[in-house]
């Protein structure tokens, strides 16, 4: 079952129920001021940080689902209702809502009313524009009453749900003209304000919650709506909001417009004050002066849309499957940079308060959007690098706001320095901007001990030789990609984080495949880099580490039919068909075929095909098999979930690229195609009363084979799915690759495909590549041909600006 | 206006609107099983911590507030309604809310058909019991749909609300014949799960709370229930939820009764399964027959009754004042428990997550309750000094769960020592039991390096002189009772809490003559105590500090109408005339005066006239003033409030009994008795829409003068308020009050009244004491006969065993 639409020529999803089997939702902004929108305008904002500059409240998991968001309440006599269907929740005659690039359209139609509000966080901007059009199509004026309404959060999202002594206290604001300041905490230590403006006159507003909404009302019927008439509340503590209200008369056919714009402002301490206790709003009337007629907004949206196509334009295909391309093209595309903005900190899944930036996810959602803003990557790579201690480790995540490490989350996860290779590879790659490793960065945000770029990769690579287990293999620590495979905590108390809690690393043989088989397929990145730069003897050196660590999997890591997973504290084995549960696991299987161990010896083969054989599904690769029924002490969170849920044998969509790469490092484009498949959102659109989350962006998982409700899916959004999926469609099946030294083109895909077009914008040339497959074969370049001439082998070299067609025959 | 009235009989208070002007609640438990119930039944359990047990999910400050709580929904043909108005809100023919000692009534009527439902926690039970009672007055059979409804918490409190990356995976349920149990995470490391049952067959289910509810039904409207048929849903991760279905025919005049328990159970790791993965319900089911008939429901609730009688009648008046009485008698002594219970844990405004139980507030609320449950004070005495440091200072909170202290919050308040002298010397007195002051108490929990208990106040007492500043005054650390009066913590970051950041003390001059003054006031008491036990050396080693301390705050602690408040970092003056704001504060003339420090002088006279001119109000008598219009680096908290909200300028209830006895201490009777008056929720009841919070018990803070609504007050419920008033009227302005050698009679009462009856039972015996003023004085007693048999002075003897007729005439 469907509920709505691809609208691909607009880069939108149409969504034409409100009552999706999950609010589905879409981001807006994308530097630093953001908000979350879901499909009945649900959702909150917040500046940088979610944790600690919340700007408006949201209500997690209420009940109803999705309480609080930017609310119309549009009252025509005894009809009221609201564009999103909710919170009113009055039927409506129509309702769409398009969710598009950076921004999302509502229309509601009533009784010959139409409501449609456009929603955008403007270029540079910070603020939310809501541009709301009031259009009569009926034979009679109407007149209408509109009220607004926001909720202001009190700044720390986490304190704010919690510590109401004091909260229900400090609540202020201001009001002036069309504009409702929110000043909670401004007359202390904070610097910063909020505001929600019209650009119109009003005719009444409300600031306190309780006058407007009543004590026992629900969104669906605030008092003061229902009496038509507002409160002109002042709050003063409790729950402060802001609601205009404004008297509109429409004559048959007539429309109006209405800029509502939510913003931010910050002050410098000697500028914050316009007189004693009342506020500095200059920044404020700059920003509404900006976005104070229909013309502005209009332009300012598109600009937004121009700077999409920009980026957009920088790989598109055309494939023939439009379930493809408008993933590939759009989409995924779309997904990877707004993981990249919001860096998992905020969806329907995540509450913004327990975490900030991750130092593996980060180096991996980089893979997804560096060829889209390369200048943005690399200040990331700066700021994830400045986190690093000195002995390669590093805060496993630090807090947008400061950039500085987070001790609550802990360290210690073993795998993670390897991907700041990853990340920094795959940027100079892209970018050819080698100068990146010259820069000099701090060890734990201490500049007095910074060190080259490049030595922070040395000291990467250095981590996992010098945490060798017994077997050679890469010590676990804490744990590595799969957070909730502690094999050192060893935890019996519900109350403490199985991702703090004190690890027994003393004595641990806990080694881990996965991070072997990292180390490998980085390492060899480390010495491709080491040997472009002229570093001979440092290639050769951590050669001698990489043939070791093949060596020690080959010997230590193999089971028979697979890749071993790990070996627990006490040494023992790990995804072993010698387990009674757990015999298998994904994320091993994955590293080690991505690193090609033991291909000669047929490991890799072998490897896959029982991959294929226990690990498989209809919905995609479960994590492993047979899935963990009882909580087992030295396994740690992973035995934790039901079995077919998460990291226990749910089909974790993150890894099961690694799985795609493998196969395809062995030619078998069939079966990557086939496992990508399973899991692209645009293919399960017609499941969505199964897959339950949004069927335009990746899950990081849905439920596996063993789980109640296989196919249903969870944590819709901020995944570092989004990036390895496109990574591996762009990079390895359509196989358009940077290199240091051009673009190499390595298809590997279905043999029935007769070819496709990609064109992308690289190092300031463009490639318009036509790919044909006259031999239905899956893998291999007979010929390439730039512009007509012809290349030997299947590297396009760097070119001068320009745009080339790149002719690929397959064969 | 009144939303209900006092049943003083019933010791009830009985509400008969259910749209209070804020949720009124009621606590039900009192051992380690607990709930918070509202008049409309919304609210939450736990067992024993508030923040890592809690059993069913509530959401505060939501919209609707009060959302969440044990719901009844009955279908009675078209009509849907509940027994207490929410959630449903369809208007009841009759509505009646009455919050009893550890129980709460709600009855509802609507056409004809009568629900009332009890809801207590049976002594020594883990599981909150509800009665529902369903009554057809009616000319017509009734057939019924009823449906029952609570949402679990998954256990954890704050991360219920924050990890749903995590928690919407995990959620487990069982479902044998009427009894749903909910098992999350039993699987792992919990041996603790939850059930909800109902003593008869049901013809149906739901645990799934999307299925029942539907994802956009708010709880007035669960789908289900529309439908009038159950999903027969089996949680599987999401929000596992309990509801019964069961269909109910009464004929005309026929009622009956539904015994619904929602209970929790531990099982030791052995006997955790009774088959593999089958929660071993032995204990559920042993506690589901102990309340499986309406007779034995009845029977245990008046079990419950004769229990509050018990507690109750250690102390009762009967002034001729039913305001005064039944804040005496009932409510004051009610919430005295209640506090002591819940150690601030959980209310409206206390969302049971930031914090544990204080140090410095369990040992106040002792003398609140200390009379009623001698034993458990001296168990609450032991725990909190073995969170104390060698050095005599202590974790400021502990968690009562693990009873470890809590790093979370910090330490370093230099009050809190002095605290635990009031406390052991109050359950001394009370009791007779010195034997107390030999137990082994460990220091930071660490038994190898216990010490007497008396050692344990010896080190309190210590703590203060090894930490007096270059006045001789004591240095305030972190902060002292005012947590918000912070003079070495010079924040500008937001995000840091005032209470545990990094503090200056480092050369600080941050003295508090709140200290002071009770340094005097336990100091004087741990003398008398030495004496007693006969450690003169000791004595007059205390006594030579105590005189110290009093030359010093004469000295350097006077500003010429009152007691200054503080010196801050630097060594000026805080609560002085020549401050610009904040010239005067509450806690130093509470404290100075009632150590009589300079009463020969006048300045004990003076500072309370002071008191009675800038800091009385209409309301009580607020913190400081002028209040602080602007935030003051060096004082940190207190002045980020709005004036006249909290302890910027607030009625901070918990501080105005110092003054009273202060006042009392000088014999103004009248005084103290006004400012009684003011505050006291019964006397306040005809203003419950300004007040807002609960008639029957105090709160925390009333706003001020200054503030923009003056009157209303905040933080109901769990409050030092409420035992610093009973201390205060019952000891002080009653006049009965326990001696180590005897109960002191010294009422100090406004010289109109013709006297009063106190029953008291004191050390096994009982005292019918009755107080005349036939010379219409304040204060003195002429004479005193005990049983006929006149005593020198007003010191009744420890007598034996038995009851006694004790005539006070005073004068």
């Amino acid at each position: 079952m469907k509920y709505g639409f691809f609208d691909d020529e607009n880069r939108e999803y149409v969504i034409t129920t409100p009552q999706t089997p999950w609010p589905w939702i879409n981001y807006l902004g994308n530097e630093d001021f953001f908000s979350l929108i879901s499909n009945t305008a649900g959702g909150y904002s917040f500046y940088k940080d979610a944790k600690f500059r919340r700007i408006t409240r949201y209500r997690y998991n209420n009940v109803p689902m999705d309480s609080g968001g930017r609310y119309f309440y549009i009252k025509d006599g005894d009809s009221l209702w609201s564009p999103g269907w909710k919170p009113c929740k009055t039927a409506l005659d129509s309702y769409e809502c398009r969710h598009g690039m950076n921004y999302t359209k509502i229309k509601g139609i009533k009784e010959g009313v139409t409501a449609e509000v456009l929603c955008f966080v403007p270029l540079k901007t910070r603020a939310e524009v809501q541009k709301l059009t009031l259009s009569n199509s009926s034979t009679e004026a109407k007149k209408l009453k509109l009220f607004s309404f926001i909720e202001w959060a009190l700044w720390n999202a986490a304190t704010d749900m919690e510590n109401f002594q004091r909260n229900f206290s400090t609540g202020e604001v201001e009001i002036e003209g069309s504009t409702i300041y929110h000043k909670t905490e401004y007359r202390e230590r904070r610097n910063h304000y909020a505001y929600y403006s019209v650009n119109t006159a009003i005719d009444g507003y409300d600031t306190d919650r309780e006058t407007f909404m009543g004590l026992y009302n629900g969104f669906h019927e605030p008092q003061k709506v229902l009496e038509g008439k507002p409160g002109m509340s002042v709050a003063h503590g409790w729950s402060p909001v802001a609601s205009h209200y404004i008297e509109v008369e429409l004559k048959p056919g007539e429309s109006k417009d209405f800029v509502f714009v939510l913003g931010y402002a910050e002050n410098s301490q000697e500028d914050k004050w316009e007189s004693k206790g009342v506020i500095n709003k200059t920044k404020a009337k700059a920003t509404l002066a900006k976005f104070d007629s229909t013309a502005k907004v209009d332009a300012a949206f598109d600009q937004l849309r121009a700077y999409w196509d920009k980026l957009l334009n920088v790989y598109t295909l055309n494939s023939g499957d439009e379930k493809l391309d408008r993933m590939v093209n759009i989409w995924n595309q779309y997904q990877c940079m707004v993981t990249f903005n919001f860096s998992r900190s905020a969806s329907y899944f995540e509450s913004g308060i327990g975490r900030g930036m991750g130092f593996r996810d980060s180096n991996q959602d980089l893979i997804g959007f560096v060829h889209q803003i390369p200048e943005r990557a690399r200040e990331r790579i700066i700021d994830i690098a400045s986190t690093q201690f000195t002995d390669g480790g590093c805060y496993h995540q630090y807090q947008p706001l400061t950039k500085r490490g987070n001790n609550d989350i802990g360290g210690g996860f073993n795998d993670d320095p390897m991907w700041l290779i990853l990340g920094v590879v795959s940027y100079i790659k892209e970018t050819g901007d080698f100068a990146i490793l010259d820069e000099m960065v701090p060890f734990d945000n201490d500049m007095s001990i910074a060190k080259t770029l490049f030595d922070h990769l040395t000291v990467s690579f250095n981590h996992v030789i010098n945490n060798l287990g017994p077997h050679g293999l890469p010590l676990i620590g804490r744990a590595d990609w799969n957070d909730c495979l502690n094999l050192n905590c060893f935890s019996t108390d519900p109350n403490e984080s199985f991702q703090t809690t004190e690890n027994k690393a003393e004595g641990s043989k806990a080694q881990s495949l996965m991070i072997a088989g990292l180390f490998v397929v980085y390492g060899r990145d480390y010495i491709e880099l080491c040997k472009v730069l002229g570093k001979d003897s440092e290639a050769e050196r951590a050669q001698a580490h990489v043939d070791a660590m093949v060596d020690a999997v080959k010997k230590y890591g193999w089971d028979g039919d697979w890749y071993l997973r790990a070996y627990d504290f006490y040494g023992n084995k790990v995804g072993s068909k010698n387990n009674k549960e757990g015999q298998i696991f994904i994320e091993s299987q994955g590293w080690c075929t991505m690193a090609e161990i033991g291909k000669d010896e047929g490991m890799c083969k072998k490897a896959l095909d029982s991959v294929k054989e226990r690990l498989d599904s209809k919905y995609g690769i479960v994590l492993n098999n047979p899935p963990f029924s009882e909580y087992i002490m030295e396994y740690g969170e992973i035995s934790s979930y039901p079995p077919g849920y998460k990291e226990n044998a749910g089909v974790f969509c993150h890894n099961n690229p690694w799985i795609m790469i493998g196969e395809i490092k062995q030619g078998n484009a069939d079966r990557a195609w086939d496992y990508f498949k399973k899991i692209c959102p645009a293919y399960l659109e017609d499941i969505s009363e199964l897959h339950k989350t949004e069927p335009y962006v990746y899950s990081q998982m849905i439920a596996g084979k063993d789980a109640f409700k296989p196919g249903e899916a969870k944590n819709s959004w901020l995944t570092g799915t989004a990036a390895w999926n496109f990574y591996t469609i762009s990079q390895y099946i359509l196989g358009i690759r940077p290199q240091y030294d051009g673009l190499l083109i390595d298809p590997c895909v279905p043999s029935g495909w007769k070819g496709y077009e990609v064109t992308r914008k690289f190092r300031g040339a463009t490639y318009n590549i036509k790919v044909s497959n006259p031999f239905k074969v899956s893998k291999g370049v007979k010929e390439l041909k730039v512009d007509d001439r012809k290349i030997e082998g299947n590297l396009i070299p760097i070119m001068p600006a320009g745009e080339y067609v790149v002719e690929v025959v397959m064969g």
